[in-house]
């Protein structure tokens, strides 16, 4: 946030009004070539327009014409491990920020590692994506897009961020099982098959999936840049 | 977030342009009485003064003087049950938010009330706090100023939230165990005693005290008008 002083602008307008008079008078005395008549203009002037430009300001102010509330929203990918929900949550990311919007990025990996404590039980999952879900609809209500990538397996705690937000939509990335265990970057299906991790939605945890998503792409049966589009043509009326 | 678009910008520069010359050709008029001169000048008035505008603008945004960033903080409130936390700090939340400036309060009681799950032991308040505090930076990241007021009985927790923020002013209601007794306007004292409750900080649960803390307040000591001034003393020069 940015802020100016009341000196810079009584300066700054100072300043203005010295530069607009002196094209003035200059060019009354160009036209006219009488020094008194410039200069009696340019006196007057100074005086006129300060109240024109008040009054113009305060008439505009009141005209609503071209002028518009820009409404942040909330932008949930959820989806299995290895679905993909990061690497496009991450595009439109990029592609709001560089509107010059104030965009927040939430992502499940990195608001972990900040609390390690959280587990992976049903209880512990649901209360992690609830508190992420308030801090998103706190950002929201100050203005602040965000874009959120959670595995976030769960209807109710799902449901409970919705509610909490203004503009709540939700991205199903619903890339099937079968392709999200060929991904595995993080490789935890194959811990998982070898017993290392549990509790691993789709595998061995439930995933149950959105009812109403606002937008379903599946990069199983199209491509990041492709599905990526297909999110971006949803929120770029909103933007 | 408010959103001019172009074209409101476009017509309001046509509108004031003309308002503006309009002015000018009456004073020309009004000092010559010719009509010819007073339109030559009205016309090369409209091309000089956008040039002069725009060169004047340019040369501006290079002229730092009188303009500041604006740092948000997180004012985090610590203190005993009953110790005056939550009155002083709607205080200067009002205080706050009455100057026109993005402010966020967070209170103990309203968050909890969301997040009923959260226990009160050791590892509950802790991880809770942390969350909160999490809130909180991200928050002030966007530029929105937080005020914040929890118990907060744990250094650890607190310490996190220190790190988290980029400003963060402790301010300690250390009213003493006795003064917040009596005042217990939630009865968790006369609860404690009878055994209804447990883990109350201070009383059968620890409360580590701030070790350096930006502001210290005591209502068993001064009045509530007057610690609220110590503490808005403390940050004006921030707002």
């Amino acid at each position: 946030m940015f802020r100016e002083s009341k000196l810079r602008s009584i300066v700054k307008t100072i300043s203005w009004r010295f530069w607009a008079t002196l094209t003035t008078i200059s060019l009354v005395l160009l036209f006219t070539g009488q020094t008194a008549i410039a200069l009696s203009i340019g006196g007057l002037e100074v005086i006129l327009k300060m109240i024109v430009y008040f009054v113009h300001e305060r008439a505009w102010d009141r005209f609503k014409f071209g002028r518009h509330e820009v409404k942040p929203f909330v932008l949930w990918f959820t989806g299995l491990s290895g679905s993909g929900k990061n690497e496009l949550s991450q595009k439109i990311y990029d592609r709001i920020s560089h509107n010059g919007i104030k965009v927040e990025y939430l992502n499940g990996h990195t608001v972990r590692k900040l609390f390690t404590e959280t587990g992976f039980s049903r209880e512990e999952v649901n209360s992690h994506i609830r508190r992420v879900g308030y801090l998103a609809s706190q950002l929201e209500k100050h203005g602040i897009f965000v874009v959120a990538s959670f595995l976030s397996p769960y209807r109710d705690s799902r449901e409970f961020v919705r509610k909490q937000c203004g503009k709540f939509i939700e991205v199903h990335v619903a890339s099937p099982l079968e392709y999200c265990r060929t991904r595995d970057k993080e490789a935890l299906y194959r811990r998982a098959e070898k017993g290392e991790i549990r509790n691993l939605a789709g595998y061995d945890a439930p995933y149950e999936e959105p009812q109403n998503p606002d937008v379903v792409v599946d990069l199983s049966a199209s491509g990041v840049e492709e599905a990526a589009e297909t999110i971006f043509q949803e929120i770029k009326n909103l933007l």
